[in-house]
């Protein structure tokens, strides 16, 4: 097959050997400074200052390289090669608050390392290069926006809704673009069929595994749940234990509870309550309130519902047994939403042509991947490994393995805009 | 004893009589519309406009009784007789937010009935009558701010502390000051000997002993700690359940020892936590820190100690298991205070010459009252009983109890100002 031929050839060794890992270093280290916090961490929200600036130097890096760069309707970053293959190569830019210089930000490194060794190896159809705009819901509640937009997915309702700073997301959006010189640079969804995303791992298994890289398999399906427990708001002093119903330690009981379930399905969901507040909220009262998230995931869609319907169950017992009243709202649901086989076996055949035998993992967080493979591209995914979590400042990739994990993008691009009928 | 001779006269069967239940309801009608918010409650904090209103309310119900009416320099209301009598009678007119019509406010509206029927009666030697600022710890997290400040136990620093609104305790006050005609109404302190205060209980004792009113025989001591649970920060989709350090999870196996260990000394002790707050607190995000209040009160010292100890075992124990890190800040203090067992008899043969044989029961909040005990002054308080809870839009006590209360308190506020040796 096509794929043996490119491996073996010369240009695919220039390829791979043209990635830089010291490159990618010096420029995570320079997103890393913008949007930094004390302590080592970034908060780059969507649509600020910060992410902006992040997407002015992106472009910097781009433009060299004989990129048209600009936004879209989204403030989306668009990379526009001189001459296009039918790849897109993109992930995100912003971050949680307080989060790491990785998360999003190295698959932007990435994906411009990609276009390096390529224009460096001489090859002339180059992939698209997109940096997606607000990624970590931090706009909107909701995740994975910015891909969302470009693929034409957003509502009118979605781009009308207030985002909280006294703007639509449309008026929001405008904003930020209309600060660029080249506007609505949005890509041609009909002319490319691939989505490519390299992302770190965020969670255990590569390090365990001792593995620089890993093929993403699927992303994980997740229910956002929103529950509010209703007790009685009570005076802390004169209300005897007895007496209570406390609707904090009713909440406290359900959270032990999430805990226990989940961990009773470790390795195959995850369950987590990451936002919580009581009501009234004062040292000397009773809450009479709780409100918190939930959070279920789970590469299985039907583990995720079973394990949902038994947190649940779990609720109510301890609400009838507390005398608290409980609502329970599903806010959102995300089906697990499978990688494109045929380009998971690309990226698995390039990751061997240089010496490494990739793991299949299950990706526990969304990305943006999952909307190019809802929308019907051929989408796959690279992991690299992390350590120190995610979603704070210890979070962190090699840049040996990020180099790694970047020759296999850019040999999986290369090789699927050589021969289009692999997919 | 003299006290037999009063209550067997004409005037204290006067006295009594002269107490309007109905009075009572219109007031407490008028004084509840006065920051009252949706749903019935009502949020009037220290240093507001509503709290000054219902002080200018109240001052209009003195005046025509012959009071002349302003503000100290904490703005506490201070109601000066034609004649005075040694004895002060006192509450508070702040709420909590949300709060009820009740506390606080009932006592005020007792103490202008109190004069109400003295005067009816033609007694000419009439009690100070005192509206506290800040009694419920919205300003400085410092209750009883209003009478501490009147009896001069704040220091200079309490006075130049920044209260969170952009100005000191001392230009605050100051500011709501000088909207008042008549300035620093001080209370003579070294010519009153007695303070008396009415209150509803707060809690379930006397309606479930079908009691309408009780002395206070003491106020118990609260032990006010902050804690903070340190884990780690992770993400919620990519981190296994097995592999988390979850502050909240920790948090939340605390806060149900909090209410075992409670329970198990229910009825001569209670623990609450009122304030609670998760870090980063994102619904994907695992908490790595929560933060919350932890309030403990007994009226036997050395049950409040042990408990405490006991709770800060049980938390190191948690924390050692579950990998996190405690930080445990005990941030006040208060010994339980006993009210003056003289005053308490006074109040106790008060309440029986109208025919209530009145329980002594121990008050689980703070109030004004034992400001005046811990400054040596003759203190007692008198309870009503109360349904609903407490700090809540429910709380309520019938009209006819607090009548009844407001006539042992006006007997009393009498008989300790006709001979002054008994108490």
């Amino acid at each position: 097959m096509g794929l043996n031929r490119g491996f073996g050839s010369e240009l695919c060794d220039d390829i791979a050997l043209a990635i830089s890992a010291e490159r990618i270093s010096e420029r995570i280290a320079a997103l890393g400074a913008v949007g930094c916090v004390e302590g080592g961490g970034v908060t780059r929200g969507a649509l600020t200052d910060a992410e902006d600036s992040a997407r002015r130097m992106v472009a910097g890096w781009l433009k060299p390289l004989g990129y048209a760069c600009g936004v879209d309707s989204a403030c989306n970053l668009v990379g526009r090669p001189p001459e296009a293959s039918k790849v897109v190569i993109g992930s995100h830019l912003d971050s949680v608050p307080n989060g790491g210089r990785f998360d999003g930000a190295l698959g932007v490194v990435a994906a411009v390392e990609v276009v390096e060794a390529l224009v460096a190896s001489g090859v002339s159809a180059l992939p698209w290069i997109a940096a997606w705009m607000g990624e970590e819901g931090g706009l909107l509640d909701r995740t994975l926006l910015g891909s969302a937009a470009a693929l034409g997915v957003l509502s009118e309702d979605d781009w009308a809704r207030d985002t909280g700073h006294g703007k639509s997301l449309r008026e929001m959006a405008d904003s930020w673009r209309s600060r660029w010189p080249e506007r609505a640079a949005s890509l041609p969804l009909d002319q490319v069929e691939h989505y490519l995303e390299l992302h770190i791992e965020q969670g255990p298994a590569l390090d365990a595994a001792a593995q620089p890289v890993a093929v993403v398999r699927q992303i994980v399906g997740i229910s956002h749940i929103n529950v509010t427990v209703i007790g009685r708001t009570d005076h802390a002093g004169t209300t005897p234990m007895n007496d209570r119903r406390d609707a904090f330690a009713a909440a406290a009981e359900m959270a032990l509870d999430v805990e226990r379930l989940g961990r009773q399905r470790s390795g195959t969901a995850v369950a987590t309550i990451g936002k919580f507040a009581v009501g009234p909220g004062a040292a000397n009262v009773v809450p009479g309130r709780a409100q918190f998230t939930l959070d279920v995931r789970s590469p299985l869609d039907d583990t995720r519902h079973e394990l949902v319907d038994q947190i649940r169950r779990s609720f109510s017992a301890i609400a009838e047994s507390r005398d608290v009243v409980i609502e329970w709202s599903l806010d959102a649901e995300t089906p697990a939403v499978e990688m494109d086989a045929g380009t998971r076996r690309v990226l698995g055949d390039c990751a061997r042509s240089i010496g490494i035998e990739p793991m299949e993992l299950a990706s526990g967080a969304v990305h943006d991947a999952q909307n190019w493979a809802v929308a019907g591209y051929a989408t796959g995914m690279v992991f690299v490994r992390s350590t120190g979590g995610s979603h704070n400042p210890a979070e962190h990739a090699e840049s040996g393995d990020s180099a790694l994990g970047a020759a296999v993008v850019a040999l999986a691009a290369y090789e699927l805009s050589e021969d289009p009928q692999q997919q």
